[in-house]
Order: C-alpha cells, then sequence, then structure tokens
C-alpha cells in the first residue's frame, strides 16, 4: 500500500456580518476541515454552511475549539484551569456535533485552536484535561495535535486516536518543535521549498531543522492555512506535488468512518 | 392508571462568577431540568455542574436554549429570521447534548427560554424553524410548550413529541393565554390557589379564566420557577398537594427513555 | 455665501481579527467620520486607530452606537426600553470620547447605527431618550439623523444640534420616507443618478419619489457607505460632482468647534 | 493636621439579571468607589445606578478597568500586549466618565481589577501602559495601586498623581508584597486583627509580616471588599475603629476637586 497523508484546514471562522478564509476554494484541496465553534470565530450559521459545505465535498468534519476570547481571535494566552478547559472543550464539540446531526452527519476529529493548541502542546496536565473531554463527549474522535508534542503524548495515554500534524511553512528546530513566529527563518514563505519539506517528511520521516540537523517526524496531517493571500496557491501546489509524488490525499482514519 | 403531571424548572442560569437561582433545592421537588445553554446564562462550567446534579436525583435533562442576549438574560424581544432561530437552537441543544453525553446521559426535552419563549407561542413560521431544529439534532426531543400555542401545533403538525406546559402562578385569559405581566392579576402569588388551580388543571383539563370563564388545558408539565424568593416553599408545598390527591410526578414520557 | 453639505461615512467597524470597509480610502472623501464604538463592531484598537486616521486627516470624529448586537452587526431590531437605549448611548459616546480625549480631540457628533437608526427614525420615545443621553454626556454634540424623522423632531424638541442626513444611493417614498430596502426601485446603483438626486436636494430642497412626486427635503449630511464594493468609486465621484457645481463639502456647524 | 487614610470598595459589579455585592450597603462606610466598567462586570445600567447612588453619598468615583473577560469576572491572567492594555484602559475610563459626565459629575481615580491589578503590580512594561492611558484620557486622575508595586513607580515616574493601596485582610511577605492566595495564613479572616494591621499602618507606617518583621509600608487607601457575606460588618468595624483612633476617613486629594 502506497505513502497517503491528510491535508486539515481551519475553517468557518467568519462571525457575523465578518468574513475570513476562502473556505470554498480552499475546500477543494483539503481532506479534513476543522470548523470554528463559536469561542474564537464561528457563529452557529457560519457552523451550519460551514458543514453543509465540507459534507458537499466529502471532507472530514472536525471540531476547532478555542479559549473563549473573540476579539483576540483565541490567539492570546489565558490562565485557565484544566477542569475550565475541559469544559470549553466539551461545550463546543457539542456545538458543532449538534450542526452535524442536524446534518446526519458525525465529526471525525477535534484539532484544538490557536493559544490553546500552542499551550496544550507543551502542559501535559492541560493536554491531558483536553484529551478526556474529547474522549468523553464522543470516544471515536480523532485529536489533531502538534507531533511529538505533550498533547500527542497525553491522547496516547488515555487511548485516544491521533493523527501528527506537521506544517509546510514552518522550519522546525533540532527538538523537533517549530521554531516560534517571532524568529527569523520561522516561515517558510517559498512554495517549492514547502513542498520539499512536507515530501521528506512524509516519504522518509524526517526534516531537517534551521541548524542543517535531520530530525525524526511523523507526519499523519499536514496543515493548510485558509486565511492567507496565496491560500489557495499554496494548497493546490502542494496537493498536486503530493499527488505527483504518488502520495495519496485522504483523511486520518478514525475508529468509526466518518459520516 | 392515576393521573400523573412532570414538574418542570429552569436551570443552571448562573453565569462565572454570578450565581443564580437555588437549583440544588428546587432539584428535590421536580423531574424535568430545563437546563441554560450559553445564550443567557449557564457557563460551561455551570452546564456541567447543573447536568451532574440533576443526573444525581434522576431528573431529566432537557436544554434551554435562548436568544443570544447575556446582558438581557434572553428577555428581550428580538426580530431575528426563522433560519437565525434554527441556527441558535442547533447550536445550543448541541452544546448541552455535548456535556450531557460527557457524563453518559442524553438529553430528553427542550423548553425555550424567554422572549423566545413567547414569541415562538404566537409565531408559526418561528415555531416551525424551533421545532426543526430540535427534530434534526435529535428527533426524540420532547418539546415543553406552552399549552395550546402555535409552538404546540408547530411541533404536533411536525412529528415533534410535545408537552403541554402550565403554570401555577400565572392566571389565564377566556382564550387560555396567560394574562400578560403588565395587567393586574398577572400574578398568582397565593400558595393555596395556585395549588387549586394546578389540582383542577391535572384532574379536570379547565382553568378558572380571570373572568371567571372555565377553559379546557390540557396540563402535561406544571412550570416551578426557582428564581424567586421563596420558590422552595412553592415548589414542595405544590408538590405535596399532588401527592396528597393521588397525582404521580414524573417526567414526561419520550419515544427514547432519558438517561 | 455658497452652498454646503457635509459627507458622512460609517467607519471603524472591523472588530479584532475581521476587517470591514476600506476607512483609509473613504476618509479621503469624507468630511465627518462615524465611528463604531463596539457594540456592533469596533473593538479598542480599532477606534483608537480610526480616531487617529480621522484626525490625520481633518475629518469631524463621530460616535456611531449601536444595540449591543455584535453577532448580528447591530442590525437585528432589539425591544430596549428608553432607559436602555439611553444607557447605551452613554457608555458608547463615552468610550469613544475617552478615545478622543487620549488623542487630544474632542466628539463632534453623534449618528445612531443600523437597527437602532430606524427604530428611533419612527418612536419618539426611545428617539427623546436617545437625544437625551447625547445632550446628558455633551451638549455640544450634533445628532446625525434621518431627514424629517420623529429622531430629529426629538432632538429639536430637546435644544440637541441636528444635521438632516439624506442618501443618494436610496429612492424615497412621498411621505419623505426612505424605500424600504425589501421593496424593489429601493437602492440607487447608478453613479450617475445618485449624483442627480444628491444634487438636486441640495440646490433645489427637494427629490423626486419613487412615483414622481417632488417632496421637500433638507440635506445637511449625505450618508456614504464604506462598506461596499465600489465605496470609493461612489465616495470620489459625489464629492467630484457636488464640487464641480460649487458645493462646499464641509462638516456640519457644531455649537463647539470640533477638535 | 490629623492622620487621615481613605477607604475604597470595588461597586457595581452586577451583570444584567445577575446581581453581586452590597453596593448599597457599603458605600455608607467608604470614601472611594471602584467602579466596574463593562468588562467584567457592569452593564451600562448598572454602571449608572452605581454612578448615582456613589454621588448621593459623596462618595468619590473612580473606573475599574478589567481584563475583558466577563466569564471569567476579569481574575484569568491573558497575555496582553502594553498596546492592548491601553486600548482597554482609555475604552472603560472614557465609557465611565461618559456616565459621571451625564450626571454632572467626573472621575477621580483608576483602580485596576483582577488579574491586571496583579499583572500590573509586577510588570512595569505594563503598568506604563496602563498609566499612560489614564493620563492621556485625564490627567487628573489618581492611580489607586498597589502599595510599594511596579505600578505605583510607573505613576511617579510619568507624573501620575498616586494613593498606595493596602489591604486589612491579607497578610504580608518580608518584601512588603501580598502573601498570595494560595498560601495558609493570606487572609486575614479575624476583625480585630484586621483593625490592628490598618491601624499600625496608618499610625506607624509600618505592616509586621508573616515571618515577624517590621516592613514600611504606605497606605494611602485601605481596599475594603464588598462581595463578602461579612463585607458590611468588617466595613462598618474598621470605620469605626479608624474613626475612634482619630484618623479621619477621606478620599485621596486630587490636582482636580472630584466632582
Amino acid at each position: 500500500m502506497g505513502l497517503s497523508i491528510d491535508l486539515n484546514c481551519d475553517m468557518g471562522e467568519s462571525y457575523g456580518a465578518w468574513k475570513m478564509g476562502n473556505d470554498e476554494d480552499v475546500l477543494e484541496y483539503v481532506s479534513s476541515a476543522n470548523i470554528a465553534c463559536g469561542f474564537h470565530g464561528g457563529d452557529p450559521g457560519t457552523m451550519r454552511r460551514t458543514v453543509a459545505a465540507a459534507l458537499a465535498r466529502g471532507v472530514a468534519l472536525g471540531a476547532h475549539p478555542s479559549l473563549p476570547d473573540l476579539a483576540g481571535f483565541g490567539r492570546r494566552v489565558m490562565q485557565v484551569s484544566p477542569a475550565e478547559a475541559y469544559d470549553f472543550m466539551v461545550y463546543q464539540i457539542g456545538a458543532l456535533a449538534g450542526v452535524a446531526a442536524s446534518q446526519g452527519a458525525r465529526l471525525h476529529h477535534v484539532k484544538v485552536h490557536g493559544a490553546l493548541y500552542n499551550m496544550a502542546a507543551k502542559d501535559r496536565a492541560l493536554s491531558d484535561a483536553l484529551c478526556r473531554a474529547m474522549r468523553d463527549v464522543d470516544a471515536n474522535l480523532v485529536l489533531y495535535g502538534l507531533a511529538g508534542s505533550e498533547h500527542i503524548r497525553a491522547a496516547e495515554a488515555l487511548g485516544v486516536p491521533v493523527a501528527q500534524e506537521v506544517f509546510a511553512d514552518r522550519s522546525y528546530q533540532d527538538d523537533g518543535s517549530l521554531t516560534p513566529r517571532s524568529h527569523s527563518g520561522a516561515m517558510i514563505t517559498d512554495v517549492d521549498k514547502a513542498i520539499e519539506q512536507v515530501l521528506r517528511m512524509v516519504q522518509e520521516g524526517k526534516v531537517r531543522s534551521v541548524s542543517g540537523k535531520d530530525v525524526p517526524v511523523r507526519a499523519d496531517t499536514l496543515c493548510i492555512h485558509g486565511d492567507q493571500p496565496n491560500a489557495v496557491v499554496f494548497a493546490s501546489g502542494i496537493r498536486r506535488a503530493l499527488e505527483t509524488a504518488g502520495i495519496t490525499v485522504k483523511t486520518v482514519p478514525a475508529p468509526r468512518a466518518a459520516a
């Protein structure tokens, strides 16, 4: 059986009269959609339309829960207890699961948004709470978490199915973590370089760090950013390169087939 | 088989640091809990605790969705389209269903909150949308709606199970509607009179209107108010009177037994 | 002394990560800015930047207060009491006045947003409350209200300075009211027709209604919409036509000169 | 001239239907009110009523701005930039100043709320931004900040008038900081001990630390907590003890007399 990878993208981050992203366009190229659940974007109407658009293209539905911070788009670190984080997850996953159910579908995965994603990657007590929340709402949900992070380890310890996430447009450190955005060289803006990094991660399980070292990495799903000017160019370019290399683009297998 | 009635109460309407109601006390006397879902009260932590408290006492879980108006506690009429109202319902029912699922339970019913409850009682297009939302998320959910209202008729036409709701502490008009709160004589503050009204509704299917006319009414579930100073006195008094009269207090049967 | 008119535009309606409008471009053509105050758009950072941009171009600062409805962009009618509306106004005008003060400036006018603007045009008790709020915070503030509306009459009765607002891109009824958007012919999309309507309102004090009748109208200020695709084309075209016709574009005189 | 101290209390922290605190009762005993501005509590109607109640008793009006976190009551640390914090301050101070102006009054001071208060006490860049915001809106406003903290030093460096705040019901460390609430012995629940600590701070400028060391402290204003069960007992007891000791209770002098 040949190589494969999932392409995921954050979606449904518009809010009321405000639009964000090119969801319709990007949905053509991805296999999994991470849909905002109202805490950083995604009012109920936007959630309904985004679920419908994903279903129409056979793209797997995932929840994209956030810290409660609409004005900050979920990007500001907040000191929340594991119990609070658990409650935020249950609420948001439930809300999106309700939208999916109303269209005859079920959720497939969960990818945490913004500051909470980064906090969970390093904080085991927090990521334990986030994983228990997923499992308690629906044990079939797959966690999409930063490859090699505490979040992945927490999920594995709790028996929560995982997909390790990698990035085409971010550089890596020697320890396998992402170069912080504040550092020069954090972002990979050249599409060819991004494609090269992705192909090597899928084909060889390795990524070249900023210091030139080969670092092992597991690439189950690749994050496609949908809210940037060249989002569609990036998404289509990466998909084409993967397919040309004989790598199948498909969503991550789940204990229960996604609806 | 003897007579029976359900006693329901709005619950979980605290928000963050602000407390409301005497949920723990009132739960001793009711058979159904209508739990706020975050739009007028009920942050995710309050929802978790309220679901747990209801489950601990075998009280049926219901969603209590609202217009999105935290500062107005869902009591201000807002002109929303049926499509918007549908989306609000799906989101909030889903969120509470997620909380219930995380505790191994399922929702039993839906009672709409505040201004939206009153709007739905008179507006068929709106109540159609609300009922479709319930059915689309989970066809087993029972609608708790104002007895004899458009909301009940919409549910019946769509095949949504219904429980007709009556009030002990409100007087009725000749057409079976509630006397508006702005009128004198709208509220029944005397516990004995309230009990008398309830017993007659359950035993004879009639209520004496403010003009002295006997009006037919179907009493499947009785609303107990939990946020008033004498809430517990009222709730315990009514429950005792019902049981003394040989009327069983139990929740409304649903297509699927409540968890 | 020659003819003059003010051109006003709603501004600062972005919110956090979400952008709206072409404020920088439209500011080149208008003499008054109506700046969102956080209830329908306009987070504190956006308010600061918008005030700075308006001051840099010598455009008069106005508050653009709304009903509290971020998800509905202040476009949904809410039943609020005059007392509630008074409080909403005081809060939002105060907040923007604080931003202006922090940049050494003062507010010049107030234009109410969205649903509340339309409600006030017809509801005298509501518009009384809105005008008292303005006056109580700062008696020098000029009300920008729908020409010929109850809102204008309420302001005049209370001694609040007024600027009567007209529209270039909306058609008028025989009674001088705007044709509701739900009617065909409500919008004037042709720039030349819009210009013709504006010139006649300024030069002759008349507007041709949809039924062909000449209706008197007072045109102190003209609303320029900034959030439409051709906003800049429209704004620049109207400004050029006014200046070519010898009509000065300048803000409305206030009891106190705007900072 | 004799000794004096200001007694301040957080106020107006109700929100819509939810009540908090015993503002009316506590106002009898304090000389300064710190009034919530909508970000952690205090809707516009509550702000109006609280300002009116304080003015009726001659209590000085202060703004009590917070991080934007209604559900967390402003108690959760959020990573905000100094620029964001500046904007939050300007907006909230302006809003309350608008409410005060609508009642013919002006603000006297600013006390930052909750997590932001504690963050500012230790973070000079943040407290610089908070102090510049106060000064830019109104250079007469007095900062109420934790005695001996970075916030006080930032204000002094910027020429912002300060009142150093001390606590009757909290114990102190050897370095003059408050014992963290997570430590045993952080809270002083005995009214007599609290009174003893206050009297010594005012009369001798010293406080006995938890380790038994005498630490110098400047006590311009004492924080009275209004949201605790025995708030009134505490407030009245402290006020009586101060007056019995010949210490005048009055607000802090400001460059401009409070309205």
